[in-house]
């Protein structure tokens, strides 16, 4: 079995940004393959009593998450732009990153609908912005209309449940077997762990 | 001025004591002296609505931050045992490490008091702990009375307003100038920078 690497991310998290456009050098580096694996992190809050995101329920947390962005891209040479709007609701986007098909593909789209949101500020709810996304990453721009295909919204509800059952409470996470790592903080150690698990 | 980098700390925080074991080599490294903050998230916490840490309020997080902490001591060969208590109560500790001067000394006895928790899974509560703990870093037993002494309880109810005052949401949190780096993940960027900022 190829050492393999699962990838959990919300559209709406912004350290995930970090992490959707490093991970596919980073894995390779190793010799590790990506999973790319969105799921909705509004149900997995919503338990903990949350109805949005702690960076808006902790004023002084939010704060500081976005100079923290600032400096980590800066660092990176990464392009950011806070949004007006946070966080975006990332429904649509995640059942899209679900009908594309897991690979290439979907990293590809999933690193648009990420840039689009954090690089250039756009707003991914909106059909328009997402059939762009779908367009730049070599997908059909009509395939936009999957957003309401029933059997990718039971697609997106299952991956919720299985992100539960993983134990995963934030994003993104990385999986590989039973060890769960979290932040782009733990991104290169979960790298290095998935290529010494499978070898 | 000399490059100074300000290291705010709770005794009963996990990853504050990753960062306390490590901060003395890594600032002096870079030429960067550091001062020992001790305060209490206790009040802050409370702000926020929680009564106890966040790892006991969210049990996911709580799960995963000792998995996390087993793994990232493992990789730095440093003690680790989890306490039969968590959080502890840090309040006569906090008090204490404000008692035993700025400098080598605290910085020596802040060390013992981590240690006796996090590496051999002492309860800091207990005054006799505290006691071996002041003896063990160079300071006379008999000043575990300090922590009832109405100038220490003062300075410690000071240091919170200063945390506050500086947005301190968690530990550990490095402060230099204006810019707050929050959790060990931080703590090289935070050096690094201490190192520039006085340059």
């Amino acid at each position: 079995m190829p050492a393999t690497l699962q990838f959990w991310f919300d559209f709406a998290s912004t350290y995930s940004y970090l992490s959707a456009m490093r991970i596919q050098q980073a894995a390779t580096m190793k010799g590790v393959a990506v999973e790319w694996q969105p799921f909705l992190l509004g149900p997995i809050f919503a338990e903990q009593g949350w109805t949005t995101s702690p960076f808006k329920i902790y004023p002084a947390k939010g704060q500081y998450m976005w100079r923290d962005m600032e400096r980590l891209c800066a660092a990176r040479n990464l392009p950011f732009q806070r949004p007006e709007s946070f966080p975006q609701n990332s429904l649509k986007a995640a059942r899209l990153a679900l009908a594309v098909e897991q690979g290439d593909r979907r990293a590809a789209f999933v690193q648009a609908v990420y840039s689009t949101q954090f690089a250039s500020g756009h707003d991914i709810s909106d059909p328009a912005v997402l059939s762009d996304c779908l367009a730049a990453s070599g997908s059909a721009p009509d395939a936009v209309q999957r957003m309401s295909d029933p059997k990718i919204k039971a697609d997106l509800f299952e991956q919720v449940a299985r992100a539960k059952a993983l134990h995963i409470f934030g994003a993104p996470s990385f999986i590989i077997g039973n060890e769960l790592f979290w932040g782009d903080d733990r991104l290169d150690d979960a790298v290095s762990y998935a290529s010494s698990y499978f070898t």
